[in-house]
């Protein structure tokens, strides 16, 4: 890794950043300077003086997306604050670009206050068809997407629970495949109560997964348990039927999945010699899974994810936003919907024809992807 | 004018916006995924974690600028709001990377209230490395830039104030070299009292002009005069010596130098025909001048200039902006200071080795300009 860790900063040193603003229209002489700027230009202010919505035929609006954060949760790293967060969200507007054609800018805020995010959102939304937040801490990240989502027409998705919540239930789906198990049978159990994960429950439940509980680093949640927050009590409410308690250990007896986005070490080979016959195990902390996958399979595991693109199965949320948000500017959505995310599942993992246990979704390098998913983000 | 209206809007509609975000760094493979995005990244994201300003380092600060703008005094026009500022700032930003390899990105705010704007632009000021404020209408525009300027360590530049005021300061110099009159004899009479009237009247009179009276819609600003805002007594201070009263038609009798930052129609043939002789006629109101240059030649004026890029003279931002922004960057200042608009002035008067008449300043594409402006600004 460190090797990795040192290339970063060389390429980063070397180019100054990743991302770059340019002219797409001629500007080489006098005539063309009298349409793009003044005087011309003043006709395309007129027109959009009159009719806001004309920004989406005359201006940048229509391809491009704000990257939100205020550093909060940066990648495994925690709250490292604002510019920590600047290389991280214009990585993302490259990927951005090179994946989807769209056109994404970094906008990292120096406060981590709820009530001032959400208003600076909505002040500088009208340069924007899409709203993309990133990395900013559970619970305030529900509070402020809910928000944004009530109170802006535009679209507005937190990444690392839709986007990270699409490309688990694409996995999860072909991995059930593989298994020839229904989701009506699949017993599932998911370590870590934060902004992933809670989407993630959400998600795999509205998709019709009835056995799923959640565990916290205290252990099951389950309904009536004393020291839930309301966002895990919202949890609580939809799944863990049984009420089960106790330790992730005991309750993931017989599971058939484990799902961990948590952090590394709380999953041992004892415990998945317990679990189901064949488990699927997807150890999605990063950069370190919450068990390497050599250790997992030795165990006895059918199919391991993680989050690595150094092993087979990378839950990758480069898989998703770039066809999400693509589709959602192509056919001008109002409002991201959960069921929008499962058919960017559904139609993320049926994009792959012969799925194998090394192999349950396609690299990040495949074009096709974008494709498959835009168009069913309507 | 219609014709390059509806050419403009066509531009507009086929590019779908000038501007686009693209990547610069090899994005070919997972190896190259790794560095720019997770997980070589998270290293960048530490290291800037652990002392912010290596932001400027490996992030896209210090190569970008913000273009912000509320929409309340957009061209010529008014206050059309966020939405109509849009193209304008797009343009700016398309120009900015044309002539400075600036990466600037417009920021067009939905609100109007100025600690609204304040408190946005601070917050939003990690990912930039400098702050260009455009089309605010004064006195809002002053507050905001001053505060800003104050309570941020990125430098802070309303161009419609001092871009404007820089390129007028350039253009007179050379006016008057080809006049031969001092800048202490020149007798100047300011008309327009607004955000551009008041940084030229503040810049012009810190250079050295002496006999200096701006006029507002009343007529001459004089101290003591019962109806000014604070803006125009700060003006009154340092203008007008004499305190001299009256219409603009009165004060320009025997005046060397008009300049009109005001409206088309508020200058006449006959009020040319009252100046000194030969006088310099700067009209710039736009897109139509106080008087059209031919009138102006008829009454008599020796060297006209106006805002347009149809006519010559061109006293256009675009000479100013991106060489002061260029400078800012590469030599990392902590602020603007008037003092360094006087020596961009002087630095774009000197560029011209041969001023005529008609031809005072450089043209808007001669790429040296943003060369000499630069090294001025340190």
């Amino acid at each position: 890794m460190n090797d990795v860790y040192k290339k970063s900063l060389n390429l980063h040193k070397k180019y100054g950043g990743k991302i770059e603003v340019v002219s797409k229209i001629p500007l080489g002489n006098k005539a063309d300077l009298s349409l793009a700027y003044t005087p011309g230009v003043a006709e395309v202010s007129r027109v959009i003086g009159n009719d806001k919505e004309l920004a989406y035929e005359y201006t940048l609006k229509k391809n491009t997306v704000a990257i939100i954060s205020d550093g909060s949760a940066i990648l495994g790293l925690g709250n490292l604050g604002a510019h920590a967060a600047i290389p991280v969200m214009e990585g993302k507007a490259a990927l951005f670009k090179k994946f989807a054609n769209v056109d994404a800018f970094p906008i990292c805020v120096n406060t981590q206050n709820v009530e001032e995010i959400i208003a600076l959102v909505k002040n500088i939304s009208p340069v924007f068809g899409g709203i993309n937040l990133e990395d900013i801490s559970a619970p305030r990240c529900f509070e402020i997407e809910e928000r944004l989502r009530k109170e802006l027409s535009i679209p507005v998705m937190h990444d690392d629970q839709h986007g990270t919540a699409t490309v688990v239930l694409a996995g999860l789906i072909n991995s059930l495949k593989l298994r020839k198990t229904k989701k009506e049978d699949a017993r599932i159990v998911l370590s870590g109560a934060g902004a992933a994960g809670t989407a993630i429950t959400k998600l795999l439940t509205l998709y019709g997964f009835n056995h799923f509980i959640v565990c916290d680093s205290v252990g099951a949640i389950y309904k009536g348990r004393p020291d839930l927050n309301p966002e895990k009590q919202a949890l609580a409410k939809i799944t863990n039927k049984e009420k089960k308690k106790g330790t992730l250990s005991s309750v993931l007896h017989d599971a058939d999945i484990f799902i961990g986005v948590s952090k590394p070490g709380v999953l041992t080979r004892e415990m998945i010699r317990t679990m189901a016959k064949n488990p699927i195990i997807f150890a999605l902390a990063n950069p370190t899974p919450e068990i390497m996958p050599d250790e997992a399979i030795q165990a006895g595991a059918f199919i391991v994810a993680t989050g690595r693109s150094d092993f087979p199965n990378q839950i990758n949320n480069s898989l998703a936003f770039p066809g999400i948000f693509r589709g959602a500017l192509d056919n001008r959505i109002k409002q991201f919907e959960q069921q929008m995310f499962i058919d960017a599942a559904i139609a993320l993992a049926k994009y792959v024809k012969y799925p194998k246990p090394d192999q349950v979704l396609p690299g990040p390098f495949d074009l096709g992807v974008v494709k498959a998913i835009k168009k069913v983000i309507k």
